[in-house]
């Protein structure tokens, strides 16, 4: 995949490096994008189990945030990532495993983060954070898999305030 | 399209149909998604030059996400348009213009109706509104694309709410 891109990667050529037939990875996987799945799901992706926590939620969703934007702004990373986002975008079977195996344990750890910051008080007891991680998170795949704008830095930076914003305690009366 | 769904559609078909060689379609369309993204744009999609009026940000914004998720559950519109959505995933020329031919329009719609609002005092002047659509609407695409979540008026109308939190006006001190 590497070496030569998404597109011109082969069953055979997996099979091959593999020092197996085609067969068997046919016997084991669907697809090249099933393959590619697994293949991400054995890599360390630089997601922890919690987010960092400095005791400034803030502070903490941006840098994990401008580290996320790092990431897919790096070819390396960005094009088998692409591919298997792809792939599950046009398959429904491939999308049920990318949301279950990839994306859903993502985003429980910044549903965690909300829960406890919610717990002590410095989220509204109202929201739900499961859709505020979604707040988060959607216009950055949105902007990353449309190429519908910038992925800086700045733009995260802003998204994070401006969903804190959602979240902040309703002050009485 | 209709007919025989995306994946069979072949460009042959397309041809045949309209009455012309294969060579005519490719010498104006490179791929067939090309051919949809044209042919998405001479229809109707009840995509409107401004959002409805009726005084009540909220309730606007909850109708149009309604009818949007409608149709974005009803297969005969789900299908050209996942098909285009993939394509352009795939490949950034075609994103460019699926960009900016079709979503940028759509949220440009939202994003005059919050400016007004905040003209009007309804919305804090520190929000930058084109970050505000993008709140609202990455959540949805994301449901929709990767089929992580239900596409329901519910998830509309909550998501509608917590955006809104995230725009309301500052009170002083």
């Amino acid at each position: 995949m590497g070496e030569v891109g998404y597109t011109r990667l082969t069953i055979e050529a997996i099979a091959s490096r593999a020092g197996v037939g085609k067969q068997t990875i046919y016997r084991w996987w669907p697809s090249k994008a099933a393959v590619l799945l697994d293949a991400f799901l054995d890599t360390p992706t630089g997601e922890a189990e919690s987010l960092p926590d400095t005791g400034d939620l803030a502070a903490d969703l941006k840098s994990v945030l401008r580290a996320t934007v790092d990431e897919f702004t790096d070819p390396g990373f960005e094009a088998p990532y692409r591919a298997i986002a792809v792939a599950a975008a046009d398959d429904a079977e491939l999308a049920r495993q990318f949301a279950e195996r990839l994306q859903e344990p993502g985003l429980a750890v910044y549903a965690r983060r909300l829960r406890a910051e919610q717990e002590a008080g410095r989220i509204d007891p109202d929201v739900d954070v499961r859709l505020a991680v979604e707040l988060l998170l959607g216009p950055v795949q949105q902007r990353w898999l449309n190429r519908s704008g910038p992925l800086t830095h700045e733009f995260t930076d802003q998204l994070v305030d401006l969903t804190l914003r959602a979240l902040e305690p309703r002050r009485p009366g």
